[in-house]
């Protein structure tokens, strides 16, 4: 027992081992064997003072414990850590399967002829008191607290299995979750649906419809831009531990290319995911560099459980579809090495073979004030007609540098972009012959101001690959995969900043968690330090999907809010963000605001799993799947660049009177 | 050759045969064989005066047709239809498959092998031109034009294979249609999404967006009542032939019980169904009433496709989600018989064996007038007790008798229910023992006139079960289909009335075909009798879905429109509307609402295929199967009675500025 990293945020269960079984799997042919389970824990019955009887549910089933007082300490004693576990909290217990004498045994669940006997004991995630306690089927709570707290009610079996019934798909349960979601106080990406005035009821469940004589304030759903809060919501309720859905989202970005307002994405969410790399082994790194970056190419956070879903169906499609074989593994990299190597965080590695002769990687050079290094990249001889035209770049601020022969390369490249006497080489000098061209360009150290997911020098070597192409007709392989992992948890995005007011701003979401390694870093306000339990799924310099393992444990999330992203004591967002939205618009957010976010909080707090998920782009995918220019040839009825419909000729005006149901008139 | 229903409408392709083959299945083992195919006409290449070839295209793929001058008159002569039907026309073409010469075969299609040596034709519809040629692939039409007539670019293979590329199921595509789609003249029912004025585009898509300075009209997208129209206009692209989606449904139905804004569909729609019966025997009728009504329970309209579909889903999900087993036919009755032995046209057939000594069969007496008929329903004297309740009943107008031994019943009907004189028996009178009680009511012979889908005497019978159910603690069976059919295609609703300004309007939605035999009935305006080829199917007296096979002739369509439903020459409905919609609000629509409809009516123009659909209601269909009270006890988030969201507490209000993005303001 005992945390590895003390910490305010009493942070359980950060590095659970994973189960062995689920509960309804449990039979009396295991007796003798030692199983690991995770789920909910119920209320304690004492059989005497020396042991009692729980029972331990999870979403396939329910199974009885018998745990006895241990010859240990107090302290690590599991019955009097159990005892002191509120009811509905979530753990993981090991313990050894054993068959209930005939008298006891219960024909009613399938585990009925067996009980476990505890010999480890984890807390994940302690539960606060609940509102209604789910399971007491006999007296269950009223309809607006069950529908207020819908997902603690689909905790409860009958209903939980309602939803199960609807799914089509072994193992993971499709669930379709609301698109009428309510508008977020940053709302600048969301479509709005407002609401007829008569329909309209006030927030409170139990309150009356406005009536239609006094003129009401007009009320507005928001379509759905992610699943995200409903789908944490869902695994949180325990009711369904693996859920997916092909997800119809709605963001309104005007403008952006190859964009539509509304599009598919394939979501998925897991609960019991792991907070730590798992022993499964990585395989062999197909795009691998040697030395230094050696341990950055290897799956070091949480969520493995993800990852080989998602990998195994990314093959299954490429096999499918395209009749492709893909390697068993898609091949990780840090944020760190993407941005240094690649100056990219989705980089295109196609370009490894397809640019044989110019250096492929990025180098880095740390200036001696130790907070600014300079990104270049050496160009041969021989490559460097094609250069000239990249040399232009200069009048877009990057700094470029010729090497002379014998002159210390160091020196030069100081005096050439102006940085003299803050040179510091960080490797013993590169072996530069006469005429090589270095282009080089500064950058902060830490790569938390971000700009676009790619640094200058990033830009110039996507710029430097399409040259090559155009020059030597170079053939790309056709699929490059790669993970990144370990992004930054917080940044100080610039085009963010005037939201936020200078403040840290999360890269993804709020809900990303830290890296355990990082959680002191959290506690020391390290802030620009903390990496994030998240995974980008990148296939040839294209983000294909993203995801993380999210906090589970209300105190960490509060934590995240009140000291890093200061949104006063629980500000927070509304349930329709996405990861591409700046979050957090005013430093003081309005009551109504603060309660816009209280159920995941909440939700939390009464016996949250440990969970993750991701989300693929499917009309991206399938764009790179059938070689299309564009999303819309893989869309029967696209949108315009502009979100019209060409074909249906939306969106259109509508009369003055029907504006006036909603409360509604033109300007 | 020859129609048999000759008429101004010029109906191709009534009653063709079903073709036994896809193009991309003729191969050269098939040589000497006779197939029927159905698909494209490409235009003619000639060999000779007595001799051309053609190549005929499906969604499968594409073969080469060679047609000779057979002997016969001109009229009747291939050679001769074929090169007057225009390029891009749907047909069916009879013919014996040919090995081709050597030389001549093609190795880039997979059918280039062969050759069909065309002996039949029949024209299914005809197409105008087309105003770009999509199988041109050299020449490809600018992206505007091809952008507006999405439909027809999706004819073009290499489209079409992208969207089939999405499909996750053999046979049937699953294809997403867009939910943001136009406003509808009428659209009381329909969610509107405000578009932001800098993105707002004018209709026409080469258009500048609308200046920020100007105050511009706020525009507006409406979410997807249902994929109606969208999924029409796949079909009729002939790229997709077989097209299926679940799709989420938005409908603002204030305070309908047991209805959710946002909803979940089984929609599938499919080219070339026919128009007449098959000859796919209908099996055994399990609910059928032998004697006047044997031929109203056999499926006497197209769509035997659809239907088999269909029933071979629902055994599947029965048996899967339930294990049970259902009889291989889910049983048929006409509208007709539905209203007249049933009072409704989603009859619950679990009380016919429930109420054994209750007469459950609704009677008929004709009165002299011809107009008019008297329901009527039977009650033996050892149920009388439990009918006090229902003589409650006529202070809500239901007029009831009671038989008096000897006297002639007719005569004391027609005194009871003060129609002296007007009764005329329309058969040999009922053995009906002394104090038997007859409960009756008169009502109009045509139901045209729709009474929310039942009769007086059919709420009678209902509440005759309940009562049953109360007094005997009836068991009833547990799931009892049919599908019902034959509605009649046009209706005077009297909720729609005052809608529609007494004119007739779609009772079910204006794309429903008329039956193949009542054409002529269309065209002497005697459209009380004309009959639909819709059909619903009906589950324990809840209708679980509905779908019809579709006009595919645009004159046809132009007739019901303009001779029936009086909507000026080409006055149409939206894209959004659904078929419980009531479409017609105004004589006469502005010319913006008559474009809104002129996409589906060209496209029938093009070269539309025969096609017909269904659409399956998935919560009801899960809450029957779950059996639950509510249809929120199988979604995860459902929305109140009232349309809020108590966990993520939607609707609710915005900020003025946000408001002004979309040019609008509160009242």
């Amino acid at each position: 027992g005992g945390h590895r990293f003390a910490s305010s945020v009493a942070l359980d269960g950060q590095h659970f081992a994973y189960r062995t079984r689920v509960c309804q799997e449990v039979k009396a042919e295991d007796a003798g064997q030692t199983v690991r389970l995770a789920g909910w824990l119920s209320a304690e019955r004492k059989i005497s003072k020396k042991a009692s009887f729980y029972s331990l549910r999870d979403a396939s089933g329910i199974i009885q414990l018998i745990v006895r007082r241990s010859g240990e300490s107090d302290l690590e004693d599991p019955l009097t850590k159990m005892s002191r576990t509120p009811e509905e909290s979530v753990v993981s217990v090991l313990g050894r399967v054993k068959l209930r004498p005939q008298s006891s045994k219960n024909a009613n669940v399938s585990t009925g002829d067996v009980e476990l006997e505890v010999e480890g004991f984890e807390l994940l995630n302690a539960a606060d008191e609940l509102p209604f306690y789910p399971h007491d089927e006999h007296n269950l709570a009223n309809e607006d607290l069950r529908a207020k707290y819908r997902y603690l009610d689909l905790r409860r079996p009958a209903l939980a299995n309602n939803i199960k019934m609807r799914s089509r798909v072994a193992h993971f349960v499709e669930v379709e979750t609301p698109m009428l979601l309510q508008t977020s106080p940053e709302g600048a990406r969301e479509y709005l649906v407002p609401a007829r005035l008569s329909s309209a009821m006030t927030n409170a469940p139990s309150s009356t419809p406005s009536s239609s004589a006094i003129p009401a304030a007009p009320q507005f759903y928001a379509l759905s831009q992610s699943p995200q809060q409903p789908k944490q919501l869902l695994v949180c309720s325990g009711g369904i531990e693996k859920y997916f859905q092909f997800a119809r989202c709605f963001r309104d970005e005007d403008g952006r290319k190859d964009r539509q307002p509304e599009f598919t994405q394939v979501d998925l969410e897991m609960a019991f995911v792991s907070w730590s790399p798992s022993a499964i082994p990585n395989g062999e790194q197909h795009h691998s560099i040697p030395g230094e970056y050696a341990d950055e190419q290897r799956w070091r956070i949480g969520g493995t459980e993800i990852r080989n879903v998602i990998e195994n169906v990314i093959c299954e499609v490429w096999q499918t579809a395209l009749g492709a074989e893909l390697p068993p593994n898609l091949g990780v990299m840090t944020y760190r090495m993407a941005m240094e190597k690649y100056g990219s965080d989705k980089p295109d590695l196609r370009m490894n073979s397809a640019l044989p002769r110019s250096s492929t990687h990025i180098g880095q050079i740390t200036l001696s004030d130790s907070k600014r290094v300079i990104d270049y990249l050496v160009v041969p001889r021989e490559d460097q007609e094609m250069l000239k035209e990249l040399m232009a770049l200069r009048e877009a601020g990057v700094q470029s540098y010729v090497v002379d022969g014998k002159m210390a390369w160091e020196e030069g490249l100081a005096r050439e972009l102006d940085l003299s006497g803050n040179v510091q080489a960080t490797r013993s000098g590169l072996e530069l012959p006469e005429g090589t061209l270095l282009i080089g360009c500064a950058r902060d150290k830490y790569l938390t101001v971000r700009q676009g997911g790619s640094t200058s020098m990033g830009k110039i070597r996507l710029r430097l690959s399409e040259l090559a192409e155009q020059k030597y007709g170079l053939a790309y392989p056709k699929y490059c995969f790669t993970w990144i992992t370990e992004f930054p948890l917080f940044s100080k995005d610039e085009d963010k900043e005037f939201m936020a007011h200078g403040r840290w701003s999360s890269t993804h979401h709020p809900f990303t968690a830290p890296m355990l390694e990082d959680l002191p870093l959290l506690e020391q306000g390290r802030y620009e330090k903390v990496r994030g339990q998240h995974y980008d799924l990148v296939l040839n310099g294209m983000e294909i999907g993203g995801g993380s393992v999210r906090v589970h444990s209300a105190k960490l999330q509060e934590k995240i809010f009140r000291d890093v992203l200061q949104v006063g004591s629980v500000e927070l967002v509304g349930p329709n963000f996405c990861y591409t939205n700046s979050l957090f618009t005013t430093t003081q957010l309005t009551e109504t605001e603060i309660k816009s976010f209280d159920h995941l909080l909440k939700a939390l707090k009464y016996g949250a799993p440990p969970h993750g998920g991701i989300a693929l782009g499917f009309d991206r995918l399938m764009s790179i799947i059938c070689d299309t220019k564009s999303i819309r040839d893989v869309i029967a009825f696209p949108k315009t660049a502009g979100g019209t419909d060409p074909v249906f000729r939306s969106p259109s005006g509508i009369p003055d009177e029907t504006l006036r149901l909603y409360g509604l008139r033109s300007m």
